[in-house]
């Protein structure tokens, strides 16, 4: 592995930990805690890892030599900056508390357990991938670990290796698949504690418990890093319009995150679209009317974030994608007789009143796309739909229309990204290398405790990292019942932009300001060695959730 | 304007120079120089300024009081991490010699000097963009000084401003217009000087008397630390294909120096596509090869680096693009009347067999683009073909013909990007400040020389900064007689990638290694205030250009 200069300098870097993971610790525990939603039925569902305390780690005594303790760690779903470090902090705990305590990493992901392939993890290999970026240690993987064959097949590797705990590293759902693990295992006595760590970077998992998910942090200052750029481009040209599409299916926190770091011209927020039940329309005369004001002042160039879910938040476009589904699952065969260039025109003679009137007012290649493009079950691939140029092109269409009206004057050329890829790997932040580090030692401190069903937790991260605080939450604690694919089930409840949160009240606020004064702010790259408000500052988004 | 903490930090860096620049500075002349080729005709063209000594600076003794002196300075083409730094150097110069000079700033490039469009840069604007990307602190724009009228229009407000000396930071062609306007105003004793700055993120700027243009270094590392990031995230995830388009119509130099920093599978580099008359078939298979080789190993996964105007090098597709501009011009009226979904056959049935196979083979996308998108002059607007997207195309299709031949097995599931904007305007690395400033400086000294017709020189850049060299070279010295537009026209040789040269060598040594074993490096984000290994290393195609 050839290494880079900056790996090379990284490597050396110590993570700063909180004060109380310092040493020995002393587990607290606090007052019995309930679901967030829907107790009785959580309660029943877990009747062995319901209720139980949340947990603070303070300084303890020279503590009494721990006993060995043989620990798995597996990486669910998508890539996110700090993964390794969440392992090595780990390692570090186990070793602290005995250093003849051993790491085994499942490969690629949940399925590395139930198809029983592991590593051990020893010092070299954790040294060789501390504070970088990836999950390239031992891989991540999307298998759903639901079944109880799933189970029961882990079990086995689990007891071959000697396993006594399991920490899952991962989003909503595999932590909601950790805490009916650790159910499962301590319902059958399998001697398997489950500890769950917040991972991802589309910053969704997060609640009054958990202050946010590892990665964000990183990814949005890539991103931000390469708006920034953008921007100045955009304002040293200018003569173009960016379109620029932000990774976040779910929730627009990176949008608004990034939008927080560096003031682009305008930001959609789909939270805000599904609460005001904006049409499709609507959002393209939002952003044509900044680029006609914009231009009235001779700035015919500016920036738009858009959210990469935008498309599933818009009311109506869930009803015309739904049609389709539906129309086109009942009428397959029909369809694929029908010849292609005549295809638009058919769909829309058979599309209900409001949904064909949308249909024809979409470009040309967005309307081939959600007529053909279906997944093996029969919808629409929505990740695959270019938002960023269906809004160019209306916003085009628009301004050409309100320029024979008239009412604008200007040019508008326009540039195209997307970003996701860019920042799910990138090498930890500080805060992220930190954050993700304290994690893992936390969930070494919850094993030792002898904790099951837990998600470890590092809170007040806004203040130095010495003053963080670092426990443990029961996971059933931040669980409701939510409907999924039909049925009700047990689901840690998903952190959407809360649009009378401090994070979006700041953006709104400024937006209008933002909109026209081209007040762009360039954060830079992610810098390792310099100044600690250069290289420690948190997220805006952490930063106003905490009134800073 | 809103500043991040990362450019208020960056603010007070002082930019290392080399130490013939520090204190008075004498000129020293060399011996009288010759163009690179024709040179009588450039003799004949530049009767004023050909043949000038090249120029090296060196530590003078205390200097007598100089005259003030007022200047001007244009940026001039696309958008270089450095720009801003030219102009604080070319100030601190001018102000050192004399505080009472002054400089001008003509706004939105060449066309600002043609218009009357002008600032004075005083020390508050300068210190508010130091060290700062972009070229907003003046603008700038691609009108071309090359008629008489726009140089007698652009003397009247140099006369009523009492400018006496003109730098023009530009790429090639600008440089070139620099040497013609100088030769004029020499010509008419206008009585006002002219020097160039090599500029230009393509790093095609350069020669035996030019170690590079600035900005090279800073764009090529913004691409590269992105590009390192795709590939952590590719070799985690394993399961994409990512395409990666990269700025940089006319050379492939940031491909190669992204490819010599990050380790890529596979790097298309353009001269060599042309010296080899290569198809895009060939190409294709080409990348096909190392996709079904990799497949084999289990690795479907992987990266492609693809320069920006490859398109433009595969022979058989200009001759291809040759006759489809020609045919269409020569048929315009005609090929309107055709429908639509025949234009294809249409074409297919009218171009020469060789070009008609070819055609028939591009993907449908493409197909329509080479048919339809037009430049006002007629011409295929290449710069639209989303080139990322043809091969990754065309390679799946080839993979899906060998998989039924059983030649190959394997998933090939891809992503795309295209880099440009994202590092054009970046803060400038150390190298890139340091470089620039120095630059800026030496164009200073060269105007205090009473020197016109040169560009700035600063050389032996891999040294520490102090060890760098400065001087000025004749412009008329890199001259040769090239055709443009059909007219034999005098032009500074566009650099392009040598095959036989150090970089490409060290890559071509590398690729087949690469190609297979994921060795891929990640480079991170620039950094500006760790260890100087991290800090200030020049790039790769610098480094072995000179042998380390």
């Amino acid at each position: 592995m050839t290494k880079s200069a900056l790996q090379i300098a990284r490597a050396a870097y110590v993570p700063k930990m909180p004060v109380a993971l310092r040493g020995s610790v002393r587990a607290v525990e606090g007052a019995a805690t309930e679901a967030a939603g829907d107790k009785e039925e959580i309660k029943r569902l877990f009747p062995h890892t319901y209720g139980m305390p949340a947990v603070t780690f303070e300084r303890g005594d020279a503590a009494d030599p721990m006993p060995p303790i043989n620990a798995g760690v597996i990486l669910s779903g998508g890539q996110a900056p700090g993964g390794h470090n969440v392992i090595a902090g780990l390692f570090d705990g186990l070793k602290a508390a005995n250093p003849e305590s051993r790491l085994f990493g499942f490969i690629l992901g949940p399925g590395g357990l139930v198809e029983h392939k592991y590593m051990e993890l020893t010092a070299d290999i954790i040294d060789e991938y501390r504070n970088t970026g990836g999950f390239d240690m031992i891989g991540s993987g999307r298998t759903k670990l639901e079944r109880r064959e799933q189970f029961d097949k882990g079990l086995e590797i689990l007891k071959e290796l000697g396993i006594s705990a399991l920490v899952i590293i991962g989003g909503d759902d595999s932590n909601t698949n950790a805490a009916v693990l650790a159910e499962y295992y301590r319902s059958i006595g399998a001697g398997v504690s489950v500890i769950g760590c917040p991972k991802t970077i589309d910053g969704d998992l997060k609640n009054d418990l958990i202050e946010t998910s590892f990665g964000f942090d990183t990814a949005c200052k890539v991103y931000s890093e390469v708006i920034g750029n953008i921007q100045r481009d955009c304002n040293s040209a200018r003569k173009y319009w960016h379109f620029i599409k932000l990774m976040g299916r779910s929730a627009s926190h990176i949008a608004l995150e990034c939008a927080l770091q560096t003031h682009p011209n305008v930001c959609i927020i789909s939270e805000e679209v599904e609460a005001n039940d904006l049409s499709l329309d609507e959002i393209v005369n939002r952003i044509a009317r900044v680029v006609a004001r914009r231009a009235a002042e001779g700035n015919n160039f500016g920036t738009v974030l858009i959210p990469e879910g935008l498309i599933e938040f818009i009311p109506a476009m869930k009803r015309l994608i739904a049609e389709l589904n539906d129309f086109l699952a009942r009428n397959k065969a029909e369809f694929k007789m029908i010849k292609k260039s005549v295809r638009h025109s058919y769909l829309i003679s058979k599309l209900s009143k409001e949904n064909a009137a949308l249909y024809a007012s979409l470009p040309e290649g967005v309307a081939r796309q959600l007529a053909l493009d279906r997944d093996p079950h029969g919808n629409v691939q929505v990740s695959l739909i270019e938002t960023e140029k269906l809004l160019a092109e209306m916003v085009d269409n628009r301004l050409s229309e309100w320029k024979e009206e008239g009412r604008y004057r200007g040019k508008f050329a326009t540039q195209m990204h997307f970003f996701g890829y860019e920042g799910r790997c990138a090498a930890p932040s500080n805060y992220d290398a930190d954050y993700c580090y304290s994690l893992g030692y936390a969930a070494s401190c919850l094993i030792r405790a002898g904790k099951t069903g837990y998600m470890a937790s590092v809170r007040n991260t806004t203040a130095p990292a010495a003053e963080w605080t670092a426990g443990g939450i029961p996971i059933t604690m931040m669980m409701n019942m939510e409907q999924r694919d039909g049925v009700m089930k047990p689901v840690i409840r998903k952190a959407l932009v809360q649009l009378d949160g401090a994070p979006f009240r700041a953006y709104a606020a400024m937006r209008d300001e933002w909109a026209m004064t081209t007040d762009y702010v360039y954060p830079g790259p992610i810098q390792y060695f310099g100044p600690s408000e250069v290289c420690d500052a948190p997220t805006k988004t952490l930063q106003l959730e905490q009134g800073k």
